[in-house]
């Protein structure tokens, strides 16, 4: 019900804005219950799955942007951390998040079972898969930035606390009707709430955790030169455009119902602003990169689309096409400044998912008062800032114990022969002419 | 309005060949207007995010044919063009293509905004998306002709004029309801309009462009040697699935409605002979290269796959599936003959979409009156000269300006170093063993 | 009708376990007969574009494991088995399997011609794609074990008959109303109709077609070493995303309704389980390598998500989401330990599909009964025995025949020049740097 209930302000507002066709709504207005909770519900699994599928386009973004000696390692903790969100999710992560009182802080911590009911509008089970395939994306997040000599299981370990207990508190806080949500905090599918997250877990771990040996030596070279090129142009680009076929789902479904014309309206309208604001990520990227490193840098368009969409995600209903445009293009040039302001202070971020995911997130969720005139910017900021110093906090002190114990990091002849043959035993890549 | 009146003279023929089953769907036939907003809504969009899916399989197919050392910049190009079209499509392509008075030749150049009526019967933003989608893949084929030696961005600034002007003038001829639509042309999903009108772009594109540095020395060598080899067929593989998935959303969506028992009937129909005509022109071009060439040349096979696609494009509704398999065959040994008519012209078309895309797109065109008596040998020889003629020319005059004044052509160092090192300054593919 | 009837008893015995939402459905429950027939058709052509995309996941799965010098021909084997398949399901499959007598073993030769009748409740033609996608998944699972030596022409013979005629006629034994279904088999999307069919022909071939040369020789050494190391481990991990997205559509679709909330409700569950027993799949086989092996294994866990994909196959929508965990756990740990058993039998499995496919699908059948009290361990013992050991049989005659006549493995020569060469004339990979 709160979840529900959690996001009427928006759409409600934008019946103004949309179209005034409210008069037409009502004109033949025929949607059962039961064909609106099936509606709802295909809702739910069709973009479930698409948002499913970023898991893959995560894989794939960074098993392309690692170098060719660590690239089966990201694989299997691609695959892995995606399982174990899907089991901790189950075990503790929704009741967690959605058993919170109304503007408590933290909920019951037990395994979910189905318990859907006609009027809740959806089937229970749709929601939750919905749910756990946005708590995957933000343990996705934290992957690549600590690639090539972070230990495996213990980024497993990593991943099963995030998703199953942390994500899950942050998520409970807003759509769990917790305290933000109390406070009239707005972030429509999540640029804080899943792309912040990841991002502020993964700069805690890396700062723990320490550049790649040698990423630094040459100090002020901004061009990721031969030792550290990408594997893989190519699946970096499927990986993107995978990435942005899904954030379809995580923004459309994020309006949470398809059962009358209004959602259908709002629906087509987020798909519109969210194929733009990514649009506008990769130009934006892309002419800057022209105009200020002399040539037009791939990666920073494909990260400057990450960027845009991760922008737009806070607020993908409100704002026209143009400013939708403007917000995504800004996320994009955040992604190009963001990427070099940390090879500057010698944070190794080896996909670029700080900048993409924390900075462009931060400036999404501040964007959106401008569109949306429910939300305002002293809140936005106290949302901004709960979140991120608390997962912040939270993961470095969890990244600093297992440190301090089981260990983080490779050794060093182990990242030297590459993650592959250490951790994995199965090179990535044997391509014989 | 328009465009929706615009097929409905195909369903309606279409319900005494498909099924007789006018007195079934009377029986209990209650789907409120609202509902059936929602379904349509729905199906645009989820077709929509098929179709948008195609620009990466246009990317990976792109990706793998070029050679290893022009693989980045096939991907800016391709994550490029595609933020392009969005943009300029918003920008003024779609008030182009649907402002156009009925009969008439240009529409209104104004961005587009919002305006859903449910009288329309779907959201107007998820018909733009539609149409967006579509007009991006029209562009996708024009980048993967002229690989390996155009300039990036009077690449780029071709892909604008195309989305924004070109392409939708042309659309509105007939899905806008303008004066090909008035003379009776039929093109069900556009098999001239989009596939055709990508594939004379290119023509004109690279015939000014000329072949890549030593492309011909060793005339009469058909089989693509080492020098020009693909840099991985997995990829092409990949690309071509990807198309031929987004395809059902490509002919599937362009039903228009999805609100009545007839029309997911219909649906359902142009997903079987969208697949049958796929299998034939992969089992075509199999057979043919493994006759006449001895080889069975996977490239072919996977060319010939696209090329049964778009022949099937221009009429998916009303053939049976036995004349899928052969309208899609004969597409696909189409593509064969075309790629060996174009080595023997010395047309350097990097990944055969001149063959897949104009030549079969014209055999798919010609084809619809075999299957479709509401549509005329003549008028669809009219559509196919008006629009590829016109859009040869318009292309090649901007083609010719750009080759004259910021030029589209490399230097010969740049192309020899590869187009990853000259434009993007990013390798490919940096694989160590 | 059958079709239909044929998966009742679940659904119907689930409203207990599921949630007693009978009163509530009950409510409002105002779903017409034509807006529930467009619902079943859209989960059908939904789940079926899915379970076609599964294609390309094979495709991609087999491209990464085989050596680079077989990348082409296991592309050409994949695009050209689905289009073979689409073939000849048209052609003969279909009707075989529907067309069979009631309790009967064979069905009616003769192509397929759509005659929906909305009584039916969903597009005929729906329900044909649906089907036929399933067919190909169970040839795509035939391809990937004998990679490497077996001929392509003759590969695809075998392709056609399973297709055609072998595949359709087990179908038809259960899913086609014949005698298994007569006796009350349980098997909801066919873990052994189409997973242990793919696995029991794959077996049969490849005992007659022996294993790769030099693979046994150094006889013991269970890792595969670099002369036959996968080619490409991201495409592999593709490959399993691919598939596990597709697993959603092969499942969920298999509900084969939508049209009403309990439908609704059923789908979502089957979405969770799926989830959950490709989650555990993974970390079964993830924690068993790493104990074991010392290393851990990211193929065995890519595969171990498709025994545990293919194990909750049998049964998606009774078990619970620990059971389900634990089904897919179990499935994860049979495909690690039956790739030791086939590599300790000497037979050369290139992708391990045996294990995934034919050993995780005897296990996800035989524990049908644990969940769903309308099963019993007899008759399923009965109609796994009679599947694997009819397709085991048969797929060895035909195997034996083409090996007597056409032949069907390449020369030595041929082989140790690699197929790509041999068979396509086309190099997978050209890399330089």
């Amino acid at each position: 019900m709160i979840k529900f209930l959690n996001k009427l302000v928006c759409p409600a507002i934008s019946l103004f804005f949309l179209l005034n066709m409210s008069n037409t709504a009502n004109a033949d207005t025929t949607v059962s219950a039961e064909v609106s909770f099936i509606f709802n519900t295909f809702l739910f699994l069709i973009c479930g799955f698409l948002v499913m599928f970023m898991a893959a386009g995560f894989a794939m973004l960074e098993s392309g942007m690692v170098t060719s000696k660590s690239v089966s390692v990201i694989c299997a903790k691609n695959i892995g951390l995606f399982s174990i969100a899907a089991i901790m999710f189950w075990l503790f992560g929704y009741n967690l998040a959605y058993g919170i009182p109304e503007g408590g802080y933290i909920g019951k911590f037990l395994p979910w079972s189905d318990s859907s009911k006609i009027g809740t509008g959806y089937a229970d089970g749709s929601d939750w898969y919905f749910q756990m395939v946005f708590c995957a994306t933000t343990v996705s997040i934290v992957s690549g930035t600590m690639a090539e000599r972070v230990k495996l299981w213990p980024f497993f370990l990593f991943a099963a606390i995030l998703s199953g207990i942390l994500y899950p508190i942050v998520m409970g806080w807003q759509w769990g009707g917790g305290w933000l949500a109390a406070r009239g905090f707005s972030d429509f599918a999540g640029s804080t709430l899943v792309h912040s997250t990841g991002g502020a877990a993964a700069l805690a771990g890396v700062l723990l955790l320490g550049p790649r040996l040698g990423r630094f030596t040459k100090s002020g070279s901004p061009a990721p030169l031969k030792p550290f090129a990408a594997s893989s142009i190519p699946l970096v680009t499927l990986g993107v455009f995978v990435l942005w076929l899904g954030w379809f789902g995580f923004n459309g479904g994020s309006q949470l119902a398809m059962g009358t014309a209004t959602d259908a309206i709002a629906v087509s309208k987020i798909f519109i602003n969210t194929l733009l604001a990514g649009a506008g990520g990769v130009m934006a990227a892309g002419i800057v990169t022209r105009l200020v490193l002399k040539k037009t840098d791939v990666v920073q368009m494909l990260n400057g689309c990450i960027g845009g969409l991760v922008a737009i995600t806070a607020e993908p209903l409100m704002p026209t096409p143009f400013a939708s445009i403007i917000i995504g293009g800004i996320g994009g040039v955040i992604v190009v400044y963001g990427t070099k302001l940390l090879f500057s202070l010698k944070i190794d971020d080896v996909v670029g998912a700080i900048p993409a995911h924390l900075f462009a997130g931060i400036w999404g969720t501040l964007a959106v008062p401008i569109s949306n005139p429910a939300a305002n910017f002293g809140t936005q900021l106290l949302g901004i800032v709960a979140i991120n110093v608390s997962v912040f906090i939270v993961s470095y002190v969890i990244w600093a114990i297992m440190k301090n114990t089981i260990g983080i990091r490779l050794s060093r002849e182990g990242e030297t022969k590459g993650t592959d043959v250490t951790e994995t035993g199965v090179i990535a890549y044997a391509i014989r002419d």
